[in-house]
């Protein structure tokens, strides 16, 4: 857990902007469904770093007096996905570091597979750690470099670290951007109306504060924003593109565009290719909502089997901690989650998710939906078995508990309770994503071949 | 104001059970799409009643603690919307009162017509009124009534008013429910797996707490539950039903059965018709998220025309009181609505929405799909143009402020800023509903006939 | 406890001043000592009332913005003191009311004995009780009275009552102020710096706003206010005085005038009489901080041993609700109360407190102070033996639970595991309090005399 | 500001007990007093450390669930007062900080005065501070001592550091405690129950969780705690004692001894020294409370002018935001202290307060009296003009603030419209706290003259 801890978060930057800090909690508005956590804001006016993060929610952590004690042109944000529950307010980010060569903040998306290997020669050199965040490792190997700038000693430290990192730093002047060289996590830059500059996780956070797409940020790319330039590219790593295929599949927005690929339309896509994949005879398609929509719609476009939102999801849902009565079965999927019985009473469903994790949900799931009078379920995901663990940065279970990593399909249709049940194969996703071929994706998940 | 303070909330009566306010509880949850801002459950242990209400979501106004000190077999509950922005803790429900025959509990989901005079009256005969709800009424003229049983009493009382209303009323030993004659609102009865007895705004309560669905309570019914025996019905009121058809168009949960029919299939039975009446030569169909989704998939379904989910719905909204940019065009409803702009791009578009109110919503999502793209926006209301407002319980603005009060289809196409525009029509609507002539439904809002 | 809801509250009024409901609101404020668990304020504006209340202390009920909608040249507040630790926010005040001559709203601090039987007969003619407060039999007997003018209403209401009461009335024009023919509570008259009136429980409040005390309200006196007019007085009860004595004892602040008295003074007067009725010869006198201060100045003063500060009250207290260990004794009194061990180590000690209920804590101080090092500690309490409990208002146990009710002053002694002890007796007290004789005062708690 | 972030702290250790953490937590909420803004406490069970750590009264950063994830037994503990208005939750204590040897935390009350200067020089050898406490220089110097033990490396940091500190250091198996060598603060040594120790700010911390006052820590003084042993004392740092003599004057609690004295004792007899010095012919003695009590009570003994509690403190303060009227003067006193007016009216009243800084409080008060009706105020004042501003931790404004750094003591008591002013003299301060000559103690703030 400790190796963590930055995943499945999201990062923004502001350069040339006065209200640069308004659009960087704008920007993190957008960017919520990468992490509900803890959320930070780093401003910068020539003078100094103004720090401001907590835990909870964008709107919870800021208000507009907080906002404009973050003065300056300049500004990075991050939002903080973790299910460590404990109440580590140090372990939320912009991470602040005063140094030899003045004051920086860092904002990082990833985690480093060489972290605790870093960290323990810098220990050995006499350095503390007063947080369990990778990003520690960062302002040290900075901090500690013997070069004289800060862009020599930045392009220093991350030749030094491995693993996934989408990072943005910010000095009292300039802003710099950077991807490590798989592309892991996606990185995109925007203009801003006034001519200002936005690099963000995803490009929703653009359309919000009315940016404009320009490029992404490219494997191994350092982006110096620095003012009255534009932006200088360096390409600091070597590129090999390993985008993180699951972005795709679950974590992106569907109204964002990651590794050059609109999500929606990639999902539809998937949905589209599993339709053709294994066809069945049925009478309605319906998502899980809200994952399963896309391909749902896809499967049903291709299949010409009639769409329905057959399952509601229920957003008033809040937190209850009310235990259930006896005969109150699978309350806690139809807290979420209601099946419209009108619709499924009597039909062959075709349900369509982008996963099966531990099958339990899947389960639970089909069991409504029978309860409800399905005649036939037939379950279709939008991604091959997740048949190992994430060490990149994505919150999945150990290994065992992945249902695929010890049943085959059959086995887990019988556990799911399925009537039928089918996967798009691995080749079939890279099409999806417009691939001809894997290399430039990262498949662990599907395949156990982990980047070394 | 002061007569529209019941408008839109949701009831729930759960008798025979000896966990009947934690299924009252559970009810509610299921029923918030109706009112958010108060939550309170009676319960009656034979002894006496317990009332616990607060202003807040259900789940922060109950905790385990507090459901364990709701004793007792039966129990009501209410979960109430208002846009009274005060502190009127006061107006939460159930209201409770000592008379003379020892304790009542009511909810009351309506409004009555003639609560002024009723109130006028009771008040020149001595009564006092502490709050600004209709339901005050009503356990005034049970306290005052001559009869000598509680019954007789109600009978007395439910007589008396005029109005929407669906009740359920507790004391020590019963309950009752009780619909106004036109059944305005719904009101549904269910059995409970144990054997006993729930009556619910909404069927979709009857889901989550595994009861079935038995029959709808009739217009001017009134059932008595009582421990031992099957629920009495008397049919207390000639039954003249002028269903409330606006719970079809928007507020009733799809997965629900209000009237007699399932609501989602009635919504996409609707945009079925909306594909006919005005068809259109376009790339695809879209929903405004959540309200207008069922119509458009039975737009696609009847135009053949593709559905694309291109409006995307931020979940992750809560309230910001952040002052937007001068740059950030359309923040408010970019805040909750994001355009697909891979989808719309280059389209034209069929956008579907349940009713346009004011006009100035749908205006910004017209332009903002324009800003992303598309080459024509074809907007389609799902129901006749909203001319006149409700005085049974639905919270529109005065007349002057719905749009289709002072501009026919042609201006208000224009207003909006759409290519074309297309209502249903009232017959159009009617036999959505399964209806072949409007005398069961109030169709006011769209024809200025209100039930005297 | 039911017929208990009243007790030991604070009022106030406020006639004649432009921002009538700050001045309320401050005066609460004044008035916290009596009341913290909720708090309330009606203001009129000729066209309607105003009312805002709920549970928790002033600072948390008002804030600018909410004071702003209390509008208008007249206000009534309420800060309440309950041991009920339910939900009941229906239970706070002001009790707001429409009725046949528009609207009012009333304060009420006392508790009415014939609550019952009052309430019980408004019920049998029809009347409902929404709370469970003594007030509400007030609106309903104005509201059913069958005179035209309120004025006359609120004579016929008040004579109709017995117990305790001070009340003010707030209508959309005038003010009331009213006591009991007893005065049992005290009820004093101030004149604003602009002109205007306040009543207030107690004088305290009038410093605060800068009112100057007029005089207080006689027992059984009504007072009204209305604009362009000085306060009218009407002797409407005929007066038989029974002052509740305990407000000298512990209840009032010390920088009030209560009952024509100053508070402090008084309490220093019973110090004396204290040292004067079993004197002691020892080497210090110490307060059981806050409430024993003045008489143990006065005990100090008569006797001439030296007054200290032998305990420390700890303000920073807060509820902690985490488990001591199993060696930290007395922590519940220590959290507290804290020994100055420097000045008690080796001392003969006279500790001075105001009364004594359970026992329970006058142990686990004496225990304190020997644990400090104390070699000899005398308590002496400046009040008679409390022998029986309160029916007009104060929060005291069931007569059971007074120790003073079963043990004789020898065995209190030895339970509490003094040297010695002393109370003053009745006669003392009365002379303290300035009264030759016991007419004046209600004793009841010291002599289980209670007025019938 | 920056360099004051220590300021008026407590800090607390428990070595030896197994609920190690629940005596910190019962610790700290008896120093409260020195400090309400933020609280932590870092526990060791051998294997880790645990620490939490957050922004809010100790009550609010702890409950009985967080408190047992703080396993182990031993515990450091720290409550921090800060005028540092803003987010900086970086900034509570306890440091915690990995290094090449393992874990460690730190707690640390005082303020280094040659920090930026060590800081400076760490980070030109590399190393990054994340928060502007003080104490972030001592775990770089301890992290990056060449030695081998951490006993050594605690020997080489704190011979570093220059100013005011009392330190306590965990690491999983031990406990150390260290004082500057001028004993600036103080911090003692008591002994638990069962055997184990307790280091604190002041030994009111000790009488809570019934531990015993062995001795003060001395200055330069390292105690070594470790399982099975005694504590192991050091002199690291050859002493030489400048206790802060405003520990007396006003930050220690008075049932607290600090510097070998008991603070209470000390301050009645700075008290009596006043009557001393100046006196008056008077009708009353009266403190402002809490502060001005024991000089007060001092001063009564001494002259033998009755001692009155002529001014009373609200403790229902709270915090309003609630602008007064235009006729309420002196608001912002009057919320906090209340005249007598029946004690002070006609009277000569000398009254008793701890300091002078700025003189608007003091003008304030003296104000109030007379309105109150004193015939004459005399001010007496228990320490020194307060000329200089305190560079060890004291929270003092700049000296251009001071008013005794600009006026002498009759323009003071013209300027706080004094009938008399007197102070005691530095001379007469020290003869109070038992020094004979004032080596032994800072009076920088009284003369000017720093240690260097």
């Amino acid at each position: 857990m400790l190796e963590n801890m930055n995943e499945k978060c999201a990062v923004v930057g502001i350069f040339g902007h006065e209200e640069a800090s308004k659009l960087a909690y704008f920007s993190l508005h957008a960017l919520q469904h990468r992490g509900q956590e803890a959320a930070g804001i780093s401003s910068a006016d020539d003078k100094k770093l103004h720090t401001i993060k907590n835990r909870g929610l964008v709107t919870r952590v800021f208000n507009e007096d907080k906002l404009k004690t973050l003065k300056g042109s300049s500004a990075i944000g991050h939002t903080r996905y973790s299910t460590a529950g404990d109440d580590s307010i140090l372990d939320a980010q912009p991470v602040f570091a005063r140094y030899d060569l003045g004051e920086m903040a860092i904002v990082h998306n990833g985690n480093l597979t060489n972290a605790e290997e870093i960290r323990n020669k810098l220990i050995q050199r006499g350095a503390i750690f007063q947080t369990f965040m990778d990003t520690e490792n960062l302002i040290h190997l900075i901090a500690k470099s013997e070069k004289d700038k800060l862009l020599d000693r930045i392009i220093d430290a991350v030749t030094k670290i491995e693993g996934a990192f989408s990072l943005v730093f910010l000095s009292r002047t300039k802003m710099f951007a950077m991807r490590d060289r798989h592309g892991f996590r996606p990185l995109s830059l925007g203009k801003l109306p006034n001519g200002g500059y936005i690099v963000a996780s995803e490009t929703c956070a653009f359309d919000l504060v009315g940016a404009e797409f320009i490029r992404d940020v490219k494997p191994g790319e350092l982006l110096i924003f620095e003012e009255g330039c534009e932006p200088v590219s360096m390409q600091i790593l070597e590129p090999t593109p390993k985008h993180c295929i699951f972005e795709y599949v679950y974590f992106a927005r569907p109204d964002s565009n990651v590794f050059g690929q609109n999500v929606y339309q990639t999902r539809k896509e998937m949905g589209k290719e599993l339709a053709r994949v294994k066809p069945v005879d049925a009478d309605i398609v319906i998502p899980v909502p809200d994952g399963g929509v896309p391909a749902a719609i896809g499967y049903a476009q291709e299949s010409g089997i009639p769409y329905e939102m057959g399952i509601m999801r229920n957003h008033y849902v809040g937190r209850t901690f009310i235990e259930p009565t006896q005969e109150m079965r699978n309350l806690k999927v139809k807290m979420k989650l209601s099946p419209m019985v009108e619709i499924i009473k009597g039909k062959r469903v075709v349900v369509v998710d982008d996963s099966i994790v531990r099958g339990t949900t899947s389960l639970r799931i089909i069991k409504m939906l029978k309860e409800a009078g399905a005649s036939e379920v037939h379950m279709r995901i939008s991604s091959p078995p997740t048949t190992d663990p994430c060490y990149y940065g994505v919150d999945t279970p150990d290994k065992e508990h992945l249902i695929a990593s010890r049943m085959n399909e059959d086995e887990i249709c019988e556990f799911i309770q399925a009537d039928s049940l089918a996967y798009i194969d691995k080749e079939a996703l890279l099409k999806s994503v417009g691939a001809d071929k894997d290399e430039n994706y990262c498949t662990a998940c599907f395949t156990g071949k982990y980047i070394v």
